[in-house]
């Protein structure tokens, strides 16, 4: 069954931030924005993220003039409108007054009036004014018929070292450890370097100026997680007072914060995708897109909205290239092959001034729509309209790879291995790649998720694990799943405290077939070699040392150093499963052939069957058929193989056998069930 | 007519910065120093400098005895002086009775007293201190015989954080915006990211902690500079009291402050001159220096002063290499082809302890007489002595290059291109380079200055503008004139606002013949290659993609990528002129062609016709006769074909056709007009 | 005649860290430690260094019980303990009660509780504290079977800039000056910059936001390292006063506190060595730590202990690696060839939880005793046993390398030569490691140790010293010692004040013939050459152009650059001894020659004659026997000729002539006399 963003709007989104605040002055701008709007196959724009100022520009003073006309407007032209709250910045009558809304750094500097993510997540007047707001917008424009839901906020992130926050970070703990320090004190090991705490109200945040540790550090990202997705709460409230439109936030990877458990707040997810396209490892990129596309997915297992890309270059990476022709296209095709229904901008027209007047956006300063990009919108808002019937639909997935931002936090703290950077994400992104080349569907998934619905879970470097989630993985191996794991598997809980008895944890031994003794860290430029069967496969970084279970299976041996001949990929049978330990961080090869055996073993193939480099087939499908997207990311034509008659959905016509893709192109085929 | 620093004293200055009170606990050093300056041909010293705790050790108390005696002696040695206002460090008890003299850093602290740079530009007890000192040094020593000019404090620099700086900047910003705040909204953007400001005392400074963006920044670093020259004009007012001596600062490239501007104060330009010479990009270096020689002449557009140098190596650069033999004289005299009529160093003798002890000097801790640096100083004083004549004149110039301060601070703080380093300075460079290695006289001024005076200019990524420069450098090319573009140009006004309507602004669309649509921004090691007649050439970092006007003419195209067979440099008949537009930056090859081309078809030649790599030639003149200075910086001799007769100003014979010139050496030509 | 640590315990300690108040809820732990204590050869424990917060949990509540039981344990197991005072980290509600016990930052930020090192040196609460909490574990433990010593507090370093210290600072500056301000103004030179002090109470600190040059860091570093051991006198006092064992405390190098002055207060040396073996660059790692274990015998002339290092890998280096098979024994038997009576780590059993838990451990997580570690911790144990009868032998030493902690700190701040690295550590291990491959026994001293004992005496870089060693060195060259000095040899006193008159300082001129004129500095990439005889060294980064005295011969010149043929190597008979001058810094080849032909005038000879590359000979000895110990870093096996007969401590059999020494693998000789 299709899962629609808001039921009385069955349409791809096309449109994006729109902040006609700016051009206040000169509303001729606003009437052209109406004609581009239409001209270009827009329908949705996203309207009032950081319109505070304007709204209520003296504390209770309120002017909804502005937003009043260009709701209107939008409607009237055919338009449709994310409505966003607008506390992702505030005017500055608020902190000159209430300085506690402004965000205090770890130095304990409390931040003047600027930037953008500088508001105190605790505040209990930034709550109260936020829910005042967000319930006035929801009273006044709820039932406007250009709003389909709302966009809460901006890129939540981000923390506060105020006094109120380390108050609800003392009481966050006392929670969390039941009231009791010395549980607190067992799973920190405060013992260690006499750090032991007397009481909660010692507990201060990670300081450069006090103490950083992983099992700090760790409680205190949790706590900013949880004390944003309770801000996030607060603000939902305000709304529903008067609303029951659908809510959304656009998320941000790399903000490390539990989206998977904000996601609970809200009734849709979206994100924001900025790849620097063309940069010289371009192909490594489409993957790592993908890898997140399908994180936002997985989520809420329902499409998501894509909320910001550009349409062309960015202005704040190091290098700002613009998008060769065919690019615009695909890259936003990639986001709905992935179970996006929308292609959002940021933003729709080029600010005058300030920070981001040089990003991408529809309408460029020039003003007209005689330009590249203007063109390449235009092509997407059609393709988009012709391809309406794969709203709603989600891809039918057999395959799990976990990666937890539990785990990535801890890792990255984590004083060991190599310490600087232990690569967790790309690492994630090299056995992702694996799949992803292969056209197979996957779930990102976190470490706590069901794992029934999965033939095949991988989970690289999962390093951190509760209780909870080795039992859980023992339990999926024991009735029947395969499961790979790797070097570093389950060593700490979620606390940073180390099992004890051997690694991986508890009965993960038994299930892996595996006591992983030490762990080797290699130097830069150094190697060793596993064979498996007839070939080796280099490895870097990590080389663990492994004691086998008598019902363990060698795979795969080092080839070199002390531990030459000794086991560095071992499979195991557990219960009714199958297990795959890899010992040893490889440069890919390694992977793809474990991939490789294990997908054949279980007879799990891809959306296409052969793809040459840089092309990738994802599907989603409902009762009745199933959509292939099928895209080359090369800079030349690719010809594939697509085998059995499929109807490419732009063009109305039946393809069968060798296809052309052109370079930077895609195709888009309806296969009836 | 020539011009000179002190009609008194029609000599080359050869000395520099003296501090006599480092000695006065030795003062048989003092006679020491007068036998040495004798012997080495130097006439000048700069005194008083950092002399403020000795000449007022307590509030009040002055001792002027050091000073008496020294200026004396200098004077019956045959030495002259300039004489320092003190103003750029002081005393340990001022700081601690009013510490508002100090400065504030941006993250709120006050510093200690220490380093140098160290004051308050805003300070009122500072500023009348100042003034009180300045008047009673001039009342004591205006008329002192040995006294020609007033060194008016030392390199002034930086910007003080102070709640005084704050205030004062929001006066300045008051009175820019003519008391409107919404007139700085509006150039500003702030309803971008709803930072509107309801009154100018809400604007703060740049701050880590508070706000920082491209108008901003650009406003404050002008205020910092104002404020700077009203500091001057302060310490200047406080000397005119009772001394009517010519004044001078002695300026440093990369502070970023409007020293054209700051110039109206004094009454001759100086400056602290330190390159690297011979470190591995060694012959890059000449130019480079070359141009901040010809940018300080052109300031005022008469002779300067090389008020600093070193006759060795420097203590404080990464690698403090020795100049190799002829380099000493070489780059000496370098600074007198661009138009100095001093060679001055710091210092005179090596300070027996702190931070500078170890940077070159004429008088080594050895003490004596006997080193190859001492015997380097007296060879260039003999050589000044015997091109006095030289004194005083000018060259003759018909090309200018715009380096803009407020375009290169700019630059900096944009968010767009590549991001960390748009390498305005190395662009400025490669451009003047093509006038330098062909013995071509250049003008360097801003963006603001008179064009009229010139045949040829050459504005290299003029990014900001304002409008008054976009309507000269329409008049300068409809009335004859000849301008040469490029990528980037006129994109925003002087606050960084953007110009709409396509760039480069306004007018200057029909007078280049272009609308420059996208930029493309390459990454390192990437490139394409511009066609222009039958040769190739390399383009990197930037290519535009660029419309054409009918009138405009393609001189050359895109070689590759998606732009291929569009235009990348034009050439566009406009009123009298001609403007041409470069649209991607070369590797110097491009620019030659462009440079070559165009000087051919304007009929300029340099100096010397024919110049190997690593020589250049550059003159001065006056009503009756041209000189003539031939450098090699090669670390080889190099024979050069100077054509007609000329007289060698240093042996006083005559010479034509091939000359040798040596390796790091010179000659110095006159010809009768 | 042996010198032991504690007369009452002739063994070699091996045993090192015990943390079992970590494990305090688990003491079946505690009994499981003692046995594999025993299983694995070990004899010691160093306990409470981290036990503050649990031996006096609130004010002046103590609670001994742990340490009670867990003593008594260690000693029925046959184990001795190293008593740790537990002033390396102090309880939370001391911090929380007494602020002052915190440090402050060179910004002025007190610290809050946490990390370690985070005492002030001053506060007098603290000192009280740490005095009484020493007195009362003395009279609890001092008697206590199981103890043989103090371990005092742990790991001294850093600084505290609150007031107390900055106080403390202006009072030791007062006594160093003699009362006398002006003296200080003379020997920081303050008169540069105007920066006179009126008083002592004027002086800093060195701070970011206020002074910091030369001088004044290095008179604070030299303030810092007194208060640190005024701190540890302090700590000893309280311990005196019930106990007279043994004290020591644990040196860390890169310190750059003063070790030498500080080893006055204590009975002996000890240093925590955490080389990264099996690093790219292995092979010169060798000598570098033999380097140090050289300095920390050198300093009180009798064996010091290995207190702490890792019997495998450590977690804190940037790339942890595991020591390979051998090497464990290798780097341990290591320290007692240079002088160690101990092999101790850090630590006994791994921490479950915080910063070090992936630290090396003898007991792993896995707690069992089937590891590679735990084996090869028992193999050395075995070993030790063994070797017993080298306990408290010294060798017998006739060259001296001055490392000089005073003249490391002037290097680091010179402003001049390669401003950001001198490499003074570098330079000491080139001319080290000519030593250390030929099998030679060496002492490292600082400048003004005596130089008597020594025939040659080496000092690299030797920039920084106070008159008393310039008249030291040349006193020893006259009565007859070889003394080798290099470019940069006596330019500043130890304030960094320069030596007028030429360098090297005063008489040093006639001892080594020469009067170094300028010193060039190349950059990174460039060469010269130096020609000694028929061979032509290449020389980088500093070259000296140096003039001689007619008394002096020339070894080697310079063959590139202006100064080709000018001297670069010189030797100056001078008195009854023989001076060498290097001027010019080489990669090892011209350091190899300088110091072969040296030691071949003087015949002097290794422990072993020939040696290949990374395998060397050291020595102990007492009146009645020499014991070599060969050792072989390379991953290969070696064969060396050890000549005469010899007893294999380990195997109890004789050898002779050709032997093989494995890959990581020594051998442990007996000579008798």
């Amino acid at each position: 069954m299709k899962k629609y963003f808001n039921e009385n709007f069955k349409h791809f989104l096309h449109g994006g931030d729109y902040n006609p605040e700016q051009w206040i002055d000169t509303k001729e701008v606003w009437d052209e924005d109406m004609r581009l709007m239409k001209l270009s196959h827009c329908n949705e724009m996203s309207v009032g993220i950081f319109s505070w100022s304007i709204l209520e520009p003296k504390e209770n003073e309120y002017d909804f003039s502005f937003m009043d006309e260009i709701l209107d407007k939008i409607y009237e032209a055919g338009g449709r409108v994310l409505l966003a709250t607008p506390s992702g910045a505030r005017p500055r009558w608020m902190a000159e007054k209430y300085p506690e809304v402004l965000r205090v750094k770890s130095n304990g500097q409390r931040n003047e009036f600027g930037r953008r993510h500088n508001h105190c997540l605790t505040s209990p007047y930034y709550r109260k004014k936020v829910y005042e707001m967000n319930s006035i917008l929801a009273k006044r424009y709820g039932k406007h018929p250009a709003v389909i839901g709302w966009h809460i906020s901006n890129e939540y992130g981000g923390d506060c070292f105020c006094p109120l926050c380390r108050e609800a970070f003392t009481k966050w703990l006392e929670k969390k450890y039941e009231g009791d320090i010395d549980k607190l004190n067992f799973q920190w090991w405060t013992t260690f370097w006499s750090h032991r705490f007397d009481n909660f109200s010692q507990v201060a945040p990670p300081l450069p100026h006090g103490d950083s540790y992983a099992s700090l550090e760790l409680d205190w990202k949790r706590f900013v997680s949880d004390q944003t997705q309770s801000f996030i709460a607060n603000e939902i409230a305000g709304v529903r007072e008067y609303s029951d439109l659908p809510t959304t936030i656009n998320m941000m990877p790399y903000q490390y914060i539990n989206y998977t458990k904000i996601a609970n707040e809200i009734d849709a997810v979206s994100w924001d995708s900025y790849p620097s396209w063309h940069k010289p490892e371009h192909l490594s990129l489409a993957p790592e897109i993908a890898f997140w596309h399908d994180f936002f997915r997985s989520m809420k297992q329902k499409p998501f909205l894509l909320m910001e890309s550009t349409p062309s270059n960015t202005n704040w990476q190091e290098f700002n290239k613009l998008k060769r022709p065919g690019m615009h296209k695909l890259s936003s095709i990639q986001a709905v092959a992935h179970g996006s229904d929308s292609v959002q901008y940021f933003q729709w027209r080029k600010s005058r001034g300030s920070n981001e007047k040089f990003h991408g956006a529809v309408v460029d300063h020039v003003g007209h729509e005689n330009t590249r990009v203007f063109k390449d919108v235009t092509e997407l808002g059609i393709c988009l309209e012709k391809i309406n019937e794969v709203l709603g639909t989600m891809p039918s997935v057999k395959v799990a790879l976990i990666y937890d931002v539990d785990n990535d936090n801890a890792l990255k703290v984590a004083q060991g291995f190599q310490l600087k950077d232990k690569k967790y994400m790309q690492t994630c992104y090299t056995w992702y790649n694996q799949l992803w080349k292969r056209g197979i569907d996957v779930d990102i998934i976190n470490a706590e998720a069901d794992l029934t619905p999965y033939t095949l879970v991988i989970a690289p470097m999962l390093y951190s694990t509760t209780e909870k989630t080795v039992a859980n993985i023992e339990k999926y191996v024991k009735e029947g799943g395969t499961f790979i794991g790797t070097y570093a598997l389950a060593m700490v809980n979620e606390n940073d405290l180390c099992y004890l008895g051997g690694f991986p944890a508890n009965d993960l031994k038994k299930v892996f077939g595996v006591w992983a003794e030490e762990i080797d860290t290699l130097y830069p430029g150094e190697c060793n070699y596993v064979r498996c069967k007839n070939n080796e496969y280099k490895v870097v970084d990590y080389c663990e040392r492994i004691n086998l279970a008598p019902s363990a299976q060698t795979v795969g041996k080092y080839q070199d150093d002390f531990y030459a001949n000794e086991p560095a990929v071992v499979k195991n049978a557990y219960g009714k499963g199958t297990a795959y330990y890899v010992g040893a961080r490889g440069t890919g090869e390694l992977e793809d052939f474990v991939v490789g055996s294990v997908l054949k073993s279980l007879k799990i193939e891809g959306n296409i069957k052969k793809l040459p480099d840089g092309v990738t087939a994802h599907s989603r499908e409902d009762e009745n058929a199933k959509y292939i997207f099928v895209e080359n990311y090369n800079g030349d034509k690719k010809i594939i193989d697509i085998g059995e008659k499929m109807l490419n959905l732009e063009t109305g016509e039946t393809e069968s056998g060798e296809v052309v893709i052109p370079s930077f192109g895609l195709k888009i085929y309806k296969k009836a069930k």
